[in-house]
């Protein structure tokens, strides 16, 4: 059938995930892979889930597998509080802590509630794929803040603030994905007095800061303009990706709204998952296993950052990150990291091109995304080496 | 903060859902309730989920816990086709089946990939009420076919698609939600030509396909029309809805566009959950498990009907439903549905106004739906009597 007349102005313009298509090849056989962004499988607290699934299954019975409110399983909701005030001082109750699908659910519903086509919303460059893939097809216009080493630039978010309606800016300030940036305290403070000067919305995206291996937590910018900030976060690294738990703290005129629409999207999120974060993170079994996923990727980052010193050439600049999963590397000027990226799968060694993260395609062709968390160490002191090794090898 | 101002256009028409605020009044203790639209939790089979957690943490699992692809756990998608070619008598290899977080993600998937603003798209009335959810926020024009009691019309939909350029159809064939009808295979094969003539897309939602009590199966409309029907089925009534597992089969050209929005959504279903649904079905447990679940509902369903013949006064008419969940009833015209339904929950028995079900809210409200799955037969015997004694009482 003729499908094209079918289709909405939306999908004429939807373009297939590149970054979709080279995680197809990075996955073939012998490929040495950089270019992951997803929790080591050693990881996950399999001795846990054992305990865990029969736990639900005998407390809860029935209530584990039934329909559930769209808003989130209450004993989670009951459970998260206590969590978020340790570890991100965050002082919540029950009823502020709506539950979704993954973090990637908030992006899209936000998007839905928020986005007209063409109304300009604000992002880093480079930025968080999935968002981008979650706020394109309500067609916004994509505003770009400028960042530095230390992340976001907030005088760059004033300016933008001042000149354009923003309907809201997307962060992540801790350990982001695809740099590994944190923004500083001083910097987290400035921004969340823009924001609230200017009556701005912030998406604060918080993946990765229970994965922290040194240097101290920094509050999240959420405790500091609570009014203002969409706090969302995933409970993907520190317990389990292939559960799709992510959570959300929103102020009280959002919520409904956001509930409303995810209502539309998938009713709610899954009740026996939900169950088994909840019995997780009230059983003490976060606290205990968290320690050791830092144990696991600690030493990784440091290979990683011990190798880029000892084999990659001068011209080439890398993040140093104290948490999260990736490393950025910022080749020469005018590098060609995408020409690079085909030389290194020939060789079966792979990373991102971090053109990829840029919400304009023109731009960031000379950096490259690394992975440290799914490879062990020596594993990653090797791919390094001989990613260095093609990078100084000539090419016809 | 000033939200309206970052409200997009599409939620400022949005309204709070009235079912879901009839459902949270029908939950107060003492209240019975026909209104519900949800299994019996004795139906899910736990003890069987006992097994099949420890059997899928055993035997693949990481694998069970981490990220996967947009398209579907393979397991899943392989243990499938058996099912279905049993059941539905669908033949299709498991690169043809796409897993959904519950229908209610293809549904959303599908009305963001063909709506635009004001498009036509053609809908019984009533109809589910969950599809108008999901549909509702790319801002359709529903176009409304006509039904009778052995459901649409397919005059009526041959004369829509003469007239409009209607983007998809959305029909419930099977023990339809809210009516209980089912369309006769005559008619099924009517509107099978009826689309493959005016080349337009049926999106077929058939979740009770499996709850037949009585009577022969039919085929499903995608045999009948392969090319031009989405097919869309679930777990939730003959597993657990609480795993929020759907899926779904499409036309070639149309795949990709779902399993892209599908990822701005939410990634890609539970995958812990889908390796449940695969050993469920791949061990046969589905086929061991589903006769109870029909031997559990067929006395309620005709506890009901025949409850409904002894109470019910004249000028009142109800579907006869072979399968399902739901019985629809029909009051004399012009019957104020609505005024009944708050007499009745003033004396703790509670129905869902049919009204509800249409997309037009001026009309339906002579009707009603009952649910016939959430209690057992002396309390449905009760509770139709209850209903009709307060019908037949004077009111102010």
């Amino acid at each position: 059938m003729n499908i094209q007349k079918l289709l909405a102005d939306r999908t004429r313009k939807m373009s297939v995930n590149t970054i979709r298509e080279i995680l197809k090849v990075v996955s073939q056989p012998g490929m040495v892979s950089l270019a992951g962004g997803i929790p080591a499988p050693e990881s996950f607290p399999i001795d846990i889930l054992k305990i865990l699934t029969q736990k639900v299954l005998e407390k809860y019975g029935p209530s584990a597998l039934q329909y559930d409110p769209t808003e989130g399983f209450s004993p989670l909701r009951e459970a998260l509080p206590g969590y978020l005030a340790a570890k991100r001082g965050i002082q919540a109750k029950p009823k502020d802590i709506l539950i979704a699908s993954g973090s990637q659910g908030v992006l899209d519903a936000a998007g839905k509630i928020f986005i007209s086509r063409n109304d300009p919303i604000a992002v880093e460059a480079p930025t968080y794929l999935g968002a981008l893939q979650a706020f394109d097809p309500y067609e916004p216009r994509y505003v770009t803040l400028v960042s530095d080493a230390y992340g976001l630039v907030p005088e760059s978010l004033e300016e933008v603030l001042a000149r354009e309606p923003i309907k809201f800016i997307y962060l992540v300030p801790t350990f982001q994905n695809p740099t590994g940036r944190t923004i500083p305290l001083e910097r987290r403070r400035h921004i969340a007095d823009i924001i609230q000067i200017h009556d701005a919305l912030l998406i604060e995206d918080d993946p990765y800061g229970d994965l922290r291996y040194s240097g101290q937590a920094l509050p999240v910018i959420k405790t500091l303009a609570p009014e203002h900030v969409i706090y969302v976060s995933t409970l993907s690294k520190v317990f389990a990706p292939g559960l799709r738990i992510g959570y959300y703290l929103a102020p009280k005129k959002i919520r409904d709204w956001l509930v409303m629409v995810k209502q539309g999207v998938d009713l709610h999120t899954s009740t026996f998952n939900q169950a088994l974060a909840a019995e997780y993170i009230q059983g003490g079994y976060l606290e205990q296993h968290l320690p050791h996923i830092i144990e696991l990727y600690k030493p990784r980052k440091d290979a990683m950052l011990g190798a880029l010193q000892r084999y990659f050439p001068e011209g080439f600049t890398w993040s140093k990150p104290e948490g999260g999963m990736f490393v950025w590397v910022e080749g020469p000027e005018n590098y060609d990291m995408q020409e690079l990226y085909h030389r290194c799968v020939q060789q079966n060694v792979a990373f991102v091109p971090g053109k990829f993260f840029y919400s304009d395609p023109e731009v960031g062709n000379h950096t490259m995304r690394l992975n440290f968390t799914m490879a062990d160490e020596a594993t990653i002191d090797g791919a390094v080496k001989k990613l260095a090794e093609i990078i100084a090898a000539p090419h016809v």
